[in-house]
């Protein structure tokens, strides 16, 4: 077979004023980046448009080391309802450098369900993650600023939550210290990635324009020496902030490689922070097409999770059906199987590893969603052990297709477009039955995500945790803004409980918080699981010694 | 007068396709990034057509606390050209964010004579100074991740030279500490401001893709244990660096409030780098236009010698023609008077103020280039003041012409234009006299600048400066390319002197070099002289607190 990268260059584009077109926009409303990427202005979005569409949420088992191909499959999912004539387009996050040049690679689907111009998407693109960075890095500046040409008159934080981000791997800058030398005020402090920047989960967040400085404005900073919150607003800019973050806001539209439109915008990690795609992409596509796939990053008991409570929650948005993701590998290493033996078949290992698929499933089902499980099919996968998996899922009243896009593009998807299609057509979803109502404490929310959605026995908060908790209770007490805040949990993707090593279903485990920080401008709280890290390392040996060009053509970011 | 951004926002917009029609480049051709600006591809130069086109070099007194308005100048001439039938051009920097958000606000010019859309080139604009921000940092991530894998491997670095760099004012990260609590090796550092960085001076100084991979590869981070080089193709991360910066390097191409062709690009400051556009802007220009004015950073001791001796010399460009510019104010405070008098006439002040000028003349005219001054007219100027620097021009058989395009566009220019065309037609410049030879040792070449341009008594280096030296010395004693290469001066821009106190025309002053960088990518030896840091900060009141949104408007940012 091909390699990704040279089914992406095979690959017919079409100008990006055409896709817009099909999707029924006027091709001069949109902002051209180049010949194949174009912002789509936000007020274009149609509310009674939105209401209309049908949302369709694609997630995944557990990941292991072994991918499962989401991306793929959402990708695949959008072309193959096109197959059957139906209009529909793909809502995606748009890949950080961090792990493009260090673990993963691009991220930007596989094989012949991929989002074109690939290289453009998972290196600059349009430049939103440039602008959250920059005006992430320009709040803090302003901030250190103001600590220094004011410390004469007396004025003080005595605690600092706003850190500085970079979109790169770099462990160096998770603890520094700054302002040395008389250059400033000295801080204790450190850099996390510009995907869980506040600002980034901020651009996914907002409705308009106006919301985004509502948001930026109400940043918590820190809290002063005299027990008053510092915000955005009290540095006076807002607004200077708003116009660095203002064009990052429009959602951006590409193809996939078979120009099916595509919106990708905002990048969220799940792990450390909500992981989904801007409500402004989601909204875009709904707008103008009948079925929209979208994301959500990593294992359901993450993304998903967030999908709901705070996506779906904040934005109003109801979806039809949730699509759970699989592979033979996956769920053998989730099943007890060593990774040196998952492309052999294996029985037991497979029914093994097939309780973590059922307790995802639960947890979807639990949101009032009708559920379908698609395997994505590698070559080494037997019709045996495909049989094992679909017998579990009719056991529980559950669809079940097979997914061949990688393979086959929206051809190889037909049979779960289908399967889609039929099941949104005869069952009407629940409304979102969340996991904790808005007015729940803020460890009462922790507790029910934890108990309810990952299986834990117990939740624990640590010194620290402890100290943060008791801070936002006792300056915000009165606020009925924060109290109605969802959570955001960090926590590992390779498991259910806070143990990254706890493949499978595990249980009984206690799940440990050791942070808990107050976002006002994303309006959520978020708890930090174990020790889960906002900044990532490299590996020995990073990407970026693979990535180069070769005549002309770059390699090395499939 | 209608404010800057009331002009630019009344000015009409051509698309971006039609002004490059009007310069002879097929639409097709260029990348667009929004209607009104777009990349040009580096393969469209043509060095034939280069070597006919007429390249003019606007440059200015010393600055003081009063701006000077050079790049308006710069803008207003090229408009003029146009005016009396030439096909004209103009090639300048991109702005930085930092001093935007900072001190100095916007960067695009002013009045009638602005480069468009000036929000977008103020602000992200197509990405070039993230793409260098976001190089720089990879190279730094995966430089610690090195010494961190490797550290039980024996492999240290006994000095290390490479940083970081954001585009923001950040004083609080000029003297850092990283790597602390476990997570990587304990270092101390800092961050630069992205026009600092070494890729900026490499993007502005490649003359090919090819080319920007080898100055890349040969990125000197620093000196192992055992004494020798180590450099980024060591981290044999060439290929993924020259990826992140390849889209940047073709030129930008934007439009003038008269639509003239305007290629910006590049931005290194003239203080802390070499402050000039880059090389592939410059040569676009003049593949496609018949006369170019480009613009050096502050005063004609920093960026005009910093063109001649680095930008001119190594890419074989040969000016026809230098404009100085003055204003009576800033003549006014060279000479002696205070600020809050500089608006009141006053002759002796201002003949005093000529020594500065004057000194700028006799440098640009050593390095065999024919003058003219232009005296960029301020309301409050009188006939008499005008009548003085004229004067003492004539007396110099210097050209001089009075510029009002802040007033009037192109046709405050047209004086200024028509005497650039008659001086150019009338007199062949002589071949660039270099201030120094490429074969003269560094302290030689340090010397010379400081002597010959600056008007130094002396130099000194500092027991740092010397160690550099010694250092740089001993490592590379048989590397000729190192020899040959030319130095760039890091020294403050209001005084010849490295004092920013010493106004006018200093005497007797001492130049104390305090840090020697050998930067083997951009191919230059950085002499840092005085307390120049290349890391500003912020101001009490920063500019960002008087940049908004208003009515949909972006306010504060001309």
């Amino acid at each position: 077979m091909k390699t990704d990268i040279q089914i992406a260059r095979e690959s017919e584009l079409r100008p990006i004023s055409d896709i817009a077109e099909q999707l029924g926009i006027a091709p001069e409303k949109v902002e051209p980046y180049g010949r194949f990427m174009a912002k789509v202005p936000v007020s274009l979005i149609d509310e009674e448009r939105v209401k209309k569409s049908r949302l369709i949420l694609v997630t995944a088992i557990s990941p292991t080391k072994v991918g499962i191909g989401k991306t793929t499959v959402s990708i695949g999912l959008a072309m193959g309802l096109n197959k059957i004539g139906k209009k529909a387009s793909v809502s995606l996050r748009e890949p950080s450098l961090g792990p493009c040049f260090g673990m993963k690679g691009g991220a930007a689907g596989g094989g012949y369900a991929q989002v074109l111009p690939m290289e453009k998407i998972n290196l600059h693109f349009t430049g939103d993650f440039h602008a959250v960075t920059s005006a992430h890095n320009t709040i803090s500046a302003l901030l250190d600023n103001y600590l220094y040409q004011h410390r004469k008159d007396g004025f003080s934080l005595r605690e600092i939550y706003w850190k500085r981000v970079l979109d790169v791997n770099d462990r160096a800058l998770r603890n520094i210290v700054t302002g040395l030398r008389g250059d400033g005020v000295v801080s204790e402090t450190g850099f996390d990635i510009t995907p869980a920047s506040e600002l980034m989960a901020i651009l996914c967040l907002a409705t308009s324009e106006d919301d985004l400085r509502r948001r930026i404005e109400n940043i918590l900073l820190g809290i002063t020496s005299d027990g008053k919150p510092f915000r955005v607003r009290d540095l006076g800019v807002g607004g200077a902030i708003t116009v660095l973050m203002r064009d990052a806001l429009s959602p951006n539209l590409v193809q996939t490689t078979e120009q099916t439109p595509a919106f990708i915008h905002g990048g969220p990690f799940a792990n450390i922070a909500h992981g989904c795609s801007s409500v402004m992409a989601t909204k875009m596509a709904m707008t103008f097409s009948d079925y929209v796939v979208t994301e959500a990053g990593f294992g359901a008991d993450l993304g998903a999770e967030k999908f709901f409570n705070i996506k779906c929650r904040k934005a109003g948005l109801q979806p039809q059906l949730v699509v759970i993701v699989a592979t033979t590998q996956g769920l053998k290493m989730h099943g007890g199987v060593a990774l040196d033996h998952i492309k052999e078949p294996n029985a037991d290992g497979l029914r093994e590893g097939l309780k973590n698929l059922n307790r995802h499933i639960n947890n979807m089902q639990g949101f009032g969603q009708p559920v379908i499980v698609t395997l994505n099919r590698f070559d080494s996968d037997t019709d045996e052990e495909i049989d094992i998996i679909r017998k579990n899922c009719e056991d529980r009243g559950v669809g079940f297709a097979v997914n061949e896009a990688f393979l086959k593009g929206g051809d190889g998807a037909v049979e779960l477009a289908q399967k889609v299609v039929d099941t949104i057509e005869r069952i009407q979803p629940l409304p979102i039955n969340f996991t904790y109502p808005q007015s729940e404490t803020i460890e009462g929310k922790i507790e029910k995500v934890c108990k309810r959605i990952y299986g834990a026995a117990a939740v624990e908060f640590t010194k620290t945790g402890k100290k943060r908790l008791e801070a936002i209770r006792e300056i915000f007490a009165d606020d009925k803004d924060i109290s109605s805040y969802p959570i955001c949990i960090a926590k590992t993707q390779y498991s259910f409980s806070a143990d990254a090593t706890r493949y499978g279903s595990p249980e009984g485990f206690t799940i440990r918080i050791r942070d808990v920080i107050l976002n006002c401008g994303s309006e959520m709280i978020v708890a930090i699981a174990g020790d889960m890290l906002r900044m990532p390392g490299l590996p020995k040996s990073p990407q970026a010694e693979r990535i180069t060009i070769v005549n002309g053509e770059i390699e090395g970011l499939s």
